[in-house]
């Protein structure tokens, strides 16, 4: 019999926890109910948890409860996690993929510190300069892959090189029936424009273009992020994380604009009943919660990050990310793709 | 008498050119009719120009038509251009504010090339370290500027103060009547957080902050350049070009996938009937044509870009750009708000 697909869930992270990681579960039990290749093991107050499972009537031999006392508060600050969240149930829940007892995963909680603990824990895998966190982009063919978020300020071209094959490798698992196509973020897409770093980067992923391995598009300018030809964007923390700000902020604005506009007056008001419909089907398909889960790659095992004001649906989106993470091999796809750099390097 | 604010026009730049040129300019000239304040210098072939002012029974004693023979093509290399460019309707509109002949010139022609003469004409003023690229930004309170949009990939915070203090001039010579509020972009709003040359930039930038010069907001994230709670905002033009572009796209993606959801079918289609009037005004609220026209700022003069692409109404608004921008004393306001260092450096 095949291994279970195994997802440690920190039920008690973010705000309305556990209520809505338990709900979100709840959905993604439904979405699921043919599959039985899926374990799940929820950390946090048994008590509580046991409440919150039948209050949603959740009878299912294939989840576990992990009792621990206590959980890290959104307050926390980093630099002093390691001392005071031992035995809470995010470090739990990551703690169990060290002991083999789960693959992946999953916290809406603190996010500075579920990274500083992460690493901790899991420590970094061999040949990776830096762990980076990825992202889920809407765009016009689908989703892509976004990195880094925000995990590194300040890179250098090694960096942007495992940050490509890291990224080729999530994009892989998560969509196994679509080829990934790596471009750098940049301010012009000549192969002249941009930092050094850019430049080297450039140079070396145009080398390990490859059928097996990801097609290089080279450069891409921020407005082409979601045009969808290229898959997986590789970019620097510090701009990853403009972008994607600044991403939801123009979104914001737009949608805002228009209801706006769609609500200032009575005739308007009522314009809207003959587009309810359409309207909806547009909210729908831009719908942030479907974008919902950072994923910390570059460590002996993936850590997803829901965000922490997500609801139920948002949080359903995280725990399917994982499904499909570990589903689509994502460890195996990135050891076979830094091997990539290792042969590069040895035979240079 | 007051003398006359003088916009130096090439009117040879850009896709469509001269019609929509002209078309912008005489879109201004309507909106102006009672403002006898201005005098526009038309930089091109003045034969085509004639027939063009003829077209659109444009009869003013305001323009002139100062003939140039040659163009600069848009496959011009910034390289080559200094020698490639003398004489043309672009390095003439600019060499006419050496001369005296006028306040500001505005092109629609190639970008590299107009940045490259533009500085190399007019130079760079006494104190300032680098020359910016500032853009108007849509926000919920009205408009914002942004600048670096892309002049200096890398910057230190020498360059970063400069721009504020500029960025400041120009958001008080456009928009006369409000406080500019600057602020820093950045990947977090905690004191602490982003790189060195930020932490630096922050410290001086809050020494600075003062009711007469500006107010310092501190950092902002990629999410809140659009909420007008800062209307003057910072950053390298790496990250500001990614910022910019990555912004339109997204606008653009919304846009599109509204249009997509409205017209699928014919129900949809129907109710866009309904909704036409909201619709056009939410339209119109976002036409990216109302915020044509980047400047560059720091040479001792004025140069304002417009869109290659754009059509007459987006001329219009970069005439009309120009016409504020001098109206409201830019360079007075930017050697000011540039004393405000030097009594800092004397003083500290």
């Amino acid at each position: 019999m095949k291994k279970k697909i195994t997802i440690a869930i920190d039920a008690m992270g973010g705000e309305n926890s556990p209520k809505k990681n338990i709900e979100g579960l709840n959905i993604f039990l439904k979405k699921n109910l043919n599959n039985n290749d899926f374990f799940i093991k929820l950390f946090g107050n048994e008590t509580i948890l046991k409440k919150h499972l039948l209050d949603f009537n959740i009878k299912s031999e294939n989840i576990e409860i992990v009792h621990t006392d206590s959980v890290i508060s959104d307050e926390e600050s980093p630099l002093t996690a390691i001392k005071n969240s031992k035995n809470t149930s995010m470090w739990n829940s990551i703690k169990s993929q060290v002991d083999g007892e789960s693959d992946i995963s999953l916290s809406a909680g603190n996010t500075g510190v579920l990274f500083v603990i992460s690493k901790m824990i899991l420590k970094m895998m061999n040949d990776v300069s830096r762990p980076a966190l990825a992202g889920l982009w809407p765009s016009k063919k689908g989703m892509s892959v976004v990195l880094d978020l925000g995990a590194n300020i300040e890179c250098d071209e090694k960096n942007l090189i495992d940050f490509s094959e890291m990224g080729a490798a999530l994009f892989k698992s998560i969509f196994p029936k679509q080829k990934p196509h790596v471009a750098l973020l940049n301010i012009g897409s000549e192969e002249i424009k941009g930092t050094e770093i850019l430049k080297k980067t450039y140079s070396k992923l145009k080398e390990l273009n490859s059928e097996d391995n990801f097609i290089f598009n080279g450069y891409i300018e921020g407005d082409q992020i979601m045009n969808g030809d290229s898959n997986v964007i590789v970019t620097d923390g510090f701009t990853g994380n403009i972008a994607l700000k600044t991403a939801e902020g123009t979104a914001k604005f737009v949608v805002d604009s228009l209801k706006r506009s769609l609500t200032e007056n009575l005739f308007s008001r009522l314009s809207i009943l003959f587009s309810y419909f359409p309207l909806k089907k547009f909210k729908l398909k831009l719908d942030p919660r479907k974008y919902n889960g950072a994923i910390f790659l570059g460590l002996n095992g993936p850590v997803v990050k829901s965000h922490g004001g997500t609801d139920a649906v948002g949080f359903y989106h995280s725990i399917d990310l994982c499904y499909r993470i570990i589903k689509g091999n994502l460890m195996e796809e990135i050891k076979t793709n830094l091997s990539h750099l290792n042969v590069g390097e040895k035979t240079n």
